[in-house]
């Protein structure tokens, strides 16, 4: 049996048709528009799901259903895309619209949530009973897995671990707090603190990798690091100490199974995990007593939305 | 049917025989003891069962099964007390032991999480899918509720959220960690907080309620600020700062139906849930676009442990 997934983004909406193994069989993107109505918005993930299934050379109606991932506060029991700030829709009938576009069922969810889900059905977190997905990006995004199935809280937006407070009155928030873990740990926030870096040391070779302070990458700290310049060090120190006390948090909390940690900041592979599971190791709650959950890096990519809005109806 | 629930304290093990109704039909109390082997725990478990049953004239097979609530790390599955610092129990396999001693299935759980399952069975939170039981005391506790029942994690002590530090670097906590937000927003926390204030105030209306430092008490800082007090006006304001930051993160995070706050500081009924409503209100993630969690107060108060314990095999 075949599956549509789709994930609507602020640049493209992407669509897969994807098999029961999870395997992504066809591939097809639109073009994000913005400023539409909500029926041409639907209408824009209709014909990305369409272009899916044409590519592949089936019918919409050989597929079992149609799960989407969008940014922002979806509902996933009315199937109401309730707010998106990104893409500038609001109280749109996702689900019932979609559903008399295509003629399938069709399952709805937040962006973040299916990349969780996407990366238990087929990825890092493959087969977890728990998991927790924390996507380190412009934001810092979270989904939270709980028997297999995406945890959605009473409204839908469950697991914005990024907008847990870890340093009251500290660093602005988009959210309109201070504080938040996102401003200390997200890729965003890792920019900012190695520009503040290099502004505050004119010799760091954190300059030879990024000649003006728009050029700074997320990785720009790790290379200058390995470089052995003692500023970028202390980036990441730093920014790994945080990234480590809001992990730690999250795991004293809900402990879950495994935590998968996605972005790219997570390139750095084992030069990010292995600091991070020393730090969680040392502070979380009960220590060598109890189980620890296991720390790994997403496989999926850029596929662990669509994977994962394929799997909602599962 | 009669169920036997057990709420296993530091200073004693709490029996009770409950109704489907979840009313308590009996009651009987033990003396906890310390320095005894794991057997002679059991021993005393079993003998407060034993005890409730003969309170009301029946006998422990009229009983449905057996629920034990501990402090400590309870593994749900094996039925293992792994470790409890409190009772000096270490690998206890409470579960097999007492289905000996009783001849009825035993279930075991952490005593916060038998709390919550109370409040939930027959409180406070009564009917709500998801809940999260904050309790105010000698430390700060959490229990949740997903789907009407216990969520325990991979190792069974999830909810662990006092431990989610707030102040990186902040005031040291009994886990290991420094600025735990049981550290600032637990019964003990705000007792020193009144002592600290206190003490930079020799003329603050506190040292008519409290003498001496030692008859520093939860409510001393709330009375007197109902008294006029400015120094104390400072300390409540800022206990609830710290705990609407706390508790907003929660809310971020899991986004329950109802979040329960228990504890003796919660005696202060609308005088600590008025402001703190409004704090979350303004912080929380996504505000008036979604709907907010209800915070509430604890109503079992004693009884929710041995209330939640009976239910655990329902």
């Amino acid at each position: 049996m075949n599956y549509l997934g789709i994930d609507v983004g602020g640049t493209s909406i992407k669509a897969a048709v994807v098999d029961s193994e999870m395997n992504i069989l066809s591939r097809a993107r639109v073009k994000t528009r913005t400023g539409v109505s909500g029926e041409e918005f639907c209408a824009d993930v209709a014909l990305a799901a369409q272009n899916a299934v044409n590519e592949l050379g089936i019918s919409v109606s050989d597929c079992e259903y149609c799960g989407v991932g969008c940014p922002g506060v979806v509902n996933p029991k009315t199937g109401v895309l309730e707010y998106s700030n990104n893409l500038g829709q609001f109280n749109v009938p996702l689900k019932s619209m979609l559903n008399q576009m295509l003629g399938i069922d069709v399952y709805t969810e937040n962006d973040a949530n299916c990349a969780a889900l996407g990366e238990v059905a087929a990825g890092a977190a493959k087969g977890a009973e728990s998991a927790l997905m924390v996507t380190l990006g412009t934001g810092l995004g979270g989904g939270i897995i709980i028997d297999g199935k995406i945890y959605p809280g009473i409204n839908g937006v469950a697991g914005e671990i990024g907008h847990m407070v870890i340093c009251p009155g500290g660093e602005e928030c988009t959210c309109g707090r201070r504080g938040c873990w996102e401003a200390y740990s997200s890729a965003t926030a890792l920019k900012r603190q190695t520009r503040e870096a290099m502004m505050a040391s004119p010799d760091s070779l954190m300059w030879k990798l990024a000649p003006t302070l728009d050029k700074v990458r997320g990785k720009t700290a790790f290379e200058a690091m390995r470089m052995g310049d003692a500023a970028a060090t202390l980036v990441v120190e730093s920014y790994i100490y945080y990234l480590g006390e809001g992990l730690t948090n999250c795991i004293n909390i809900l402990q879950p199974e495994v935590v998968c940690l996605g972005g790219g900041v997570c390139g750095e592979g084992d030069n990010i995990l292995i600091p991070l599971r020393e730090h969680v190791e040392k502070y979380r709650f009960g220590r060598g007593n109890i189980r620890q959950p296991k720390i790994v890096c997403a496989i999926l990519q850029n596929d662990a939305g669509v994977i994962g809005a394929a799997r909602l109806g599962y």
